[in-house]
Formats: C-alpha cells, structure tokens, sequence
C-alpha cells in the first residue's frame, strides 16, 4: 500500500498549503479520499495518473474536503476520459455536481456514479476479489464518514522446492495456494503446510477525518496497519476542538492507542501552529509510533 | 487604473497556469473579475487584500470562470470577513452557492448579494460617483457577459496661482471644480476656463472573455483605452474556434481594431501552445498596440 498526501491542512488552500485530499494506491487500485480546492493541480504536481482514479470517496460536505471535486470531473472529461467514474459521498453532493453540469450544459462523456452515503452505521461501500472498503462514522458539524480500507487475505504461497520435491502436478498448483491438501503423482496426500508458506498479510488503512474524539470508532479501526486521523488543534486549543468537533493531537493518539493499530498519521492541522512537530511530541506522549502527515509526502507501507 | 492578471488561459488549471481571474483596481474599488479553481491562493501570492474586494463580476457558468468562487467566499467567512459582498453573474449562479452553504451547514457571517444577470443587452449593473459598470454580451456557448469598467469624468482641476491672482473665495472653490463661473471678492465674473484646468481624462476597460469573433461589441467598446480580449486560439485552429465560440488572436486584435480601442491584452490562451508569442506576433498583423496577459503580470495604464 501506498498513501500520497496531496493535502492535509484545514480550512483554507494557501500558497503552501492544501485542503484535504489523499490517493490510496492498493492492490492496482488508486482510490482517492476527499478533494479539497486544488487537488487536480496537486494530482500534475505529484504525476498521478488522472486515469487511473476509479473511485472517489468524500468524508463529507465541508468545502475543504470536496471543493476540487467539480473541476476535477470537469477536467477528466477536457482529458477525454473513458473509464467509468464512481464516487461516493454524503446525499446532496450529486445535486451540486449535476446543477453545475446542468448550468454550464457540460456533461461528462465518460459514466459518473454517485453512491450517496447516508447510513449512520459502519457499511461496505466497496468490495473486489482483493479489497473492502467500509464506511467509519465519524462525529462532525455535517454528516462524516471516514473510510476503512483492508486487503482481503490473499493465496497461500507456494514453496517451490517443497512442491517440486513432493512430485505435484502443476494442475494443482492453484488448489494449494487456496489451501487445499492434494494427492501427488504417487497418489500420497500431501499435507498443503507442507509445501505452502502462509500469505501476504492483509493490510489496512483508515482515514478519519473530520471528528471529533469518539470512541465508538475503536472497534471499526481495531488493528489497523495504518491510522490517518485528523489533529486539527494542540491539546492547549481543546477549548477550540470541542465546539469545532475536531480533535487534538492528543487524542488521536489517545484512539490509536486504544485500537491498537500499527501507525498514526497526523493531519489536518489548523494553519495557526508554525511547527507541526509539536503535533508529533505530543502525540507521542500517549502513542509510540507517530507520523506526520505533510503535503506531498508518500508513505509506503 | 490597474490590472492584475490572476489567471488567463483556458480549461483546466496547471501547476504553472491558472484559469480566468483578475482584479482590476479603479478609483479606490477593487473589482474581481471571473474567479477560476485556486484564485484565492493566487491572491494570496499576488498579495491582494481580500477585503478590499467587494465587488466580483462572473462572465458566465463554466467552471474555468468560476469555480474556485464558492471556496473564496467560504475563505472570506473564515477570515472573519465583514464587508458586504457583491456578486454580479449570470442566473443560476446563486443557487450553486447557497446549495453548498446549505450541505455545509456554513451560511457568511457577511452580507452576500446575488445580481443576477440574464438580459442579452448591455445593461448598467453599477454605478457610483466615480465608476461605472456595464455588461457587453458576448457570443458564447452558455449566456456570457464581458465587463466594461469607465471612470466618469472627474472634477475640473484648479489652476492654483490663476485662483489667488482672480481674488477668489475661497467657498467657490468646489464650484469652480465643477465648472461654473464664479463672482470674485471684487464683484467681476471670472469665466471658469481661466481659472482651471480639465479634469484627468477618464479611462476605460473592457473584459471581453469567453467569445466567438462578434462585431455587435464594437460600438459598445468603442475607444476604450484598454480591451482585454480572448484569443484561445492561433488563426490556424480557426475550425476549433468556430465550434467552441472562443476566438483567435487575428479576430480578437481585429476587434480592436475596428473599435479604436488604446491597447489590446491577450489572454484564454488554450495551453496547447508553447510560445505565447506567436499570439502577439500574429494580433500585430492586424493591430499595434498588443500586450500579451499572462499570470501574475500587473498593468497600469
């Protein structure tokens, strides 16, 4: 899995900062979260394939987080686009879309689907043969999801030696990565651990942002690899987080911790603090393994 | 006056383009004209005060024109802005924007005008004692204003020895500027003409983006002192201008011609062209004065 960070600041684009957006690359896949004004320039700045996005998933409705969207589409189509586009977003972001297509009598002519999100429960929006992809309800002003991403556990993989050692047809190669004994050319039963190792581990990735500190998302995120969640203010500003429903540092770790997760990225930083490694500091008073967001920056993992 | 050029080439925005926008800055005012994806930040490089514009003018509902609107006014809200502020564009435009605000749940704590436009003749749209502002409907593929900005013709000026040498009262000083003749301390007409000096000449601008080649804005554009007018195109793509209504540099420099304007500037350029100067070159082959718009350049004239 790949994370490019297009933009992970609140409120306002700036000349050296960008709203929320983020391209997930995972399993062939390149699923975009969030869209904030800008985003299509930060696509050209970081060499993302414009085609290659599929899906586009919104947290919600605040422009931070959508106000690229329109043009993004409006540019897919200047490109000449193809490929279907689908995006998946909180009811009412379809109105908006369509009123501006309508008005500018512009219509894609590649196919737009709006999955309109309006469950307060956690729900799979998305699902291949290698990933799922669920909704996190999140507590903001407007309605919020974040998003889980997670790989389905793949194949076994084969030992070769051990196969080719215990006399296997290769037909049933494809039955012992799915973890099934067989019977070899000598008609013995070959025990599948034996000449299989275990697969890939299933990564995960979860997006949460905006919220405010809300520990009913702890058994959705439970485990994950790796957790992306919003630190708009210091724990000195939690004045400012609570009526804002945003989150302090502190207490995005303070849920990393709780569900376990492998790593913590911090985002979505209120532009008054100048050094963002306060962030970090006091995140990792609470939870080890932090990691600090930034626009342009690319974890991989 | 002074212009500054934002955004001026066509389509989508780039890392080193940018869509439609400018401000032109005329007696005291600060007008936007046209507000493309990233504007704000383009503002913000360029160093505009945000709350000195109160006044944006939207030529028409293609996304290049006004998409990076509603983030500017949502931006002017987090500023804490308190300014009323104008909003002059075609209909349909405030039903974008409140639809947005309302998803948003965010309305401005600032009071929002909404002028709609939808009259195909040229209209006064503002008026104060200095300024003034008229549409000039243009032929494009939605409904399409350009913009024409006329400073009224100001005060006489005094010629201030002429004054002391004539014994004139003080107190008639405001009448003399407004060119009548006055009785001086010693009970003689003194004939306004020997007392003052004409007023600075009033200057005028004319915006005229997006639209195909129309000689019906000629007379309203007449002798303006500087026409900004689109050249998407190079005379040898004349088979894309016609379709898309936009216009080429040949057309755009014969406009201004035939209206006697001072200066033309260029701009809309489609980005399909590495070397803007061939737009120049090619404009001076029907008109002299030609400057080409790019972004960040500021005029003043």
């Amino acid at each position: 899995m790949k994370l490019n960070i297009l933009g992970c600041y609140s409120a306002t684009p700036r000349t050296f900062t960008n709203p929320t957006s983020q391209v997930l690359e995972i399993n062939n896949h390149l699923f975009m979260i969030d869209c904030g004004e800008g985003t299509q320039v930060q696509l050209r700045k970081h060499k993302i394939k414009f085609n290659r996005i599929k899906h586009i998933f919104i947290s919600h409705l605040h422009g931070d987080h959508f106000f690229g969207l329109v043009g993004l589409i409006s540019t897919f189509r200047l490109l000449g686009r193809e490929a279907d586009l689908h995006i998946h977003a909180p009811k009412g972001l379809k109105e908006v879309i369509t009123l501006q297509m309508k008005l500018a009598n512009s219509w894609t002519n590649y196919n737009l689907y709006f999955h309109e999100l309006n469950s307060k429960s956690s729900e799979l929006i998305f699902e291949d043969d290698k990933v799922e992809v669920h909704t996190i309800p999140l507590d903001h002003r407007v309605y919020t999801n974040g998003f889980l991403f997670k790989e389905k556990a793949g194949d076994r993989k084969l030992d070769l030696n051990a196969v080719l050692n215990n006399n296997i047809d290769v037909a049933y190669y494809r039955k012992l990565k799915q973890g099934f004994d067989v019977i070899n050319e000598d008609g013995h039963l070959i025990k599948n651990e034996t000449v299989t190792l275990p697969p890939n581990k299933a990564k995960s990735y979860a997006f949460c942002s905006d919220t405010a500190y809300n520990e009913a998302i702890i058994p959705i995120i439970d485990k994950v690899d790796v957790l992306y969640h919003e630190s708009t203010f210091l724990d000195q500003h939690l004045k400012l987080a609570k009526p804002t429903k945003h989150s302090t540092a502190k207490q995005a770790a303070s849920i990393a911790k709780q569900a376990n997760v492998g790593q913590l990225i911090l985002g979505h930083y209120s532009t008054r603090y100048e050094d963002l490694n306060l962030f970090k500091i006091e995140a990792q008073t609470v939870f080890d393994n932090v990691l600090l967001g930034d626009d342009g920056k690319v974890f991989e993992f």
